[in-house]
């Protein structure tokens, strides 16, 4: 023991414009001793969200950019190999945020999540519907979006981790829903399999015309992922108190960081001319209420009411080229990196 | 009876930025006889407000556009002259939006207000601090904005008629208040008179740098009248859960009309990044609670707290190049022509 080698993904340069491998080192280093209460956790599951290009950049945010040199970081599921902590056994599996790296020396107190070895649940879940993702579509949709029966919501990144979730439930609060994604088979999964009311391929149709069409009633809410023109057209078909619950502004993102600024939304006019409400929101702010989302997800899920779909990729060598299958939309469903073997996926297979 | 003549300014084309004398028609028109419930209105006071450039537009609004060749919309104060319903006096002070014309000859359903002979205030109040003007500072600032004690509030076209009763309230509520206007005059006005605790003069200072110094803590609350560039100067100070109540963006409504989009808030981002929350309202929706606000502005003006100012400009004739005072700056206080004699006028000298 503390003579294996850990293998690290370091952010070397922040990108401007596209993440390259080349804005990370490879790094081997010697795993440090545990001091007390300190546990040794081998990553199975490096979770990919698009928020990592922010985290990239060091403009104001909702937390710490990453610091040039350190580990990037990035939500993980591993297991315990080690522990310095009476709480935690070797074998368990835990939750947290420790990063690009195939180890964690880590404290106990870090761990967000100690999950169950025997679930009807892959370990995968918990980086989509049972974790942060579904927390966010749940608290994003509920809480900030507030759809009522009937109304008409509109969801952009719609095929998307998130998306797909804040869709499906606000299906099951009775809206009609209409998802933008950016290719047929996403749009095709989203109406067919999902049960979205309708479906806008952004990359092909005219999403204006498009939304006219599908939205007759207009727009009570838009759950925003995406920002950029979309948006703008969506704001152009709100109606009076349309809500804006705003997740994520994905269009953005790759641009962060430039000089010269991104172009704000052009109907923000509508803001005042609609009484309309937009919020942005962090899932972290409802993390006491995590309880109340999972609850509610693992209902709809067994009831058939709600699906999720994981896009594995092997090997933490990839993530570095992995992250941007969120930014061109190649991937389908919440990305994940698989690290090393996941003890449970005999149990399930 | 009935064979006297009307005077009236008529849209008659609909502007593409600035509004000139010649986008209005001056007609003369004969008064009709009264129908049942009807009552002739000798108007006495106009109000020139920013959102009429909107009204004057065809874009899609918070109300119908007034149509090319109907009278220009507008609030008025007038005096009864003829009465065709028994619950309406000859000589009753009455308030309405009846236009920019001489006399109205309306319904009297149509009458929001009848204005009391014998108050401590002008009749001017009533198209100020006891109008919509005071009751869109209330609701805006208290029920959107929701500024807690000791938070940092800026206001913008804060020498304005509702900007500066927003900011009275701000200091009344225990914030910081921090007012942006666009003159000299007008800085010492709102940080000597209203008490607010500090101004920036647009037109001569670097905003976000002046804004910085002012605001320490940061911006929790922005009374946002304005948009364009000063606004985008607020997001980027705003704090974590800022809100911003958005009451007009007056920066855009020259140019509302305009085939080439404005340009939104560059700074959107920090709506998500700082989960804030960006609020459009309209006064008429709080209508049913305008009592709670006429009472709480009454009291706060009996005990010194709010100080209000009018910028009265004397005939009709002069209302269609007057309205510009409002995009140009030069009003100070709440915008008013005066149509005719004030018969109130004299118990007050």
């Amino acid at each position: 023991m503390g003579k294996r080698v850990n293998q690290q993904w370091c952010l070397k340069a922040r990108p401007q414009g596209q993440i390259e491998e080349s804005h990370f080192e490879w790094r081997r280093a010697p795993i440090p001793e545990l001091r007390k209460g300190g546990l040794l956790v081998r990553t199975i599951y490096l979770s990919l969200d698009p928020t990592n290009r922010i985290w990239m950049s060091d403009i104001d945010q909702y937390m710490a950019p990453v610091q040039v040199g350190e580990v990037m970081r990035g939500g993980t599921i591993g297991v315990v190999e080690e522990s310095n902590d009476p709480k935690v056994a070797v074998g368990d599996l835990v939750q947290g945020v420790w990063g690009w790296q195939e180890f964690a020396v880590i404290s106990a107190g870090s761990v967000r999540n100690t999950l169950p070895k025997n679930d009807s649940f892959p370990l995968t879940a918990y980086m989509g519907l049972l974790g942060s993702i579904g927390a966010t579509a749940y608290f994003g949709l509920l809480d900030v979006g507030k759809p009522l029966k009937g109304e008409t919501l509109v969801v952009t990144g719609a095929a998307g981790a998130v998306g797909s979730i804040a869709g499906q439930i606000g299906k099951i609060k009775g809206c009609r829903v209409v998802g933008i994604a950016g290719s047929s088979e996403k749009c095709r999964w989203i109406t067919d399999e999902l049960k979205f009311d309708a479906s806008v391929n952004y990359k092909t149709e005219n999403v204006l015309e498009a939304l006219k069409e599908q939205c007759p009633n207009g727009i009570d809410v838009d759950f925003e992922n995406v920002g950029g023109t979309i948006f703008d057209d969506i704001l152009t078909l709100i109606n009076r108190n349309a809500r804006i619950a705003l997740c994520g502004l994905i269009s953005q993102y790759t641009h962060i960081d430039d000089q010269k600024p991104f172009p704000g939304p052009v109907m923000f006019r509508n803001v005042l001319m609609k009484r309309a409400r937009i919020e942005g929101f962090i899932v972290t702010d409802f993390l006491s209420r995590f309880p109340e989302a999972f609850s509610a997800l693992r209902k709809w899920h067994a009831a058939g009411l709600l699906k999720y779909r994981v896009d594995v990729v092997q090997g933490l060598e990839n993530a570095a080229t992995a992250v941007n299958k969120l930014f061109d939309g190649s991937n389908q469903g919440k990305l994940i990196v698989q690290v090393s073997d996941d003890p449970t996926s005999e149990m399930l297979a």
